[in-house]
């Protein structure tokens, strides 16, 4: 399976905070950070913890450029 | 100005394509690229340009994971 | 691969119309339509075509509901 | 009131679940399942019940593509 | 039909610029302005014009801060 | 630092709500109200308290338009 998302940013999980619904996924992408919310079923259904070796996938849409 | 997105990944600007209305930016975020969809608009009001520092801003309910 | 995001609806694509920087994809899925703006980078990389079997993937983030 | 969204999926809610803020709802749209987060406060503002007709309304903006 | 969107902001449309698939809008909303990038296909289906009273939708996860 | 999100709607904090992951924050922008779900994360990390001036910033992309 082959996505149009542009952004695959590889990394490895540091930190799951699971809230009643949504839980905040921390990923270290080469020594920069990137921040995910999800919802707590997509952590159960990925079995995600943390170590796992992730991809970060972002639309291009949604990436804002800062100067 | 501080943001609430809570993602700035640093990076350098390697391929600006404009079209009418939506541009096409590529940024090397530390070897990993980055693509944004932004409005022209937006490029031109930055100065945006080929070799520039920038950061790509992405809140955070906006990144999926995939594993 | 299994991506976090919550949605996945199986269609069939039955328009692309590329622009410059952007294209509009609609797809069937069961009877009903849903239109995609993805980059044409997008559309290349995946070769897609009319008539191609797709998923539609949605983060659940983004999904709104009307009554 | 017409939206310039292009994508609403009508359906059947099946299951709401709320935290503090954020709720999870599950829709079925002709077979397939949509899930939603959106503001417990929007639960409660449009009284959205399990076996409501709603319409699942997303931007196409928001849509990716896999194949 | 009443949307999950926490946010609509009422104002004017004030300047309407497509292209080929993406069209700009800017709507005056009490004296600040709103910039909306839909498909121009919601601008003909809307037949939306310079001077339309409209309503800028925001789903509230979409809305960041700064300080 | 300057930013590419087009909207960048000037207002004061009415209201914060905050659940374990997710808080909900109401902004006055001259008399129309925005709600913001942002991380409690990014609450904490702005210091953002009721009655603060802030920018609820917000890409073009994610703003619809109903008629």
């Amino acid at each position: 399976m082959k996505i149009s998302a542009r952004n695959a940013l590889k990394g490895k999980v540091v930190d799951i905070a699971k809230g009643q619904i949504v839980a905040k996924v921390k990923v270290d992408v080469g020594g920069q950070f990137v921040t995910s919310l999800v919802s707590v079923e997509a952590i159960d259904d990925l079995d995600l913890k943390v170590g796992d070796e992730v991809s970060a996938i972002i639309k291009s849409t949604e990436v804002m450029l800062a100067k």
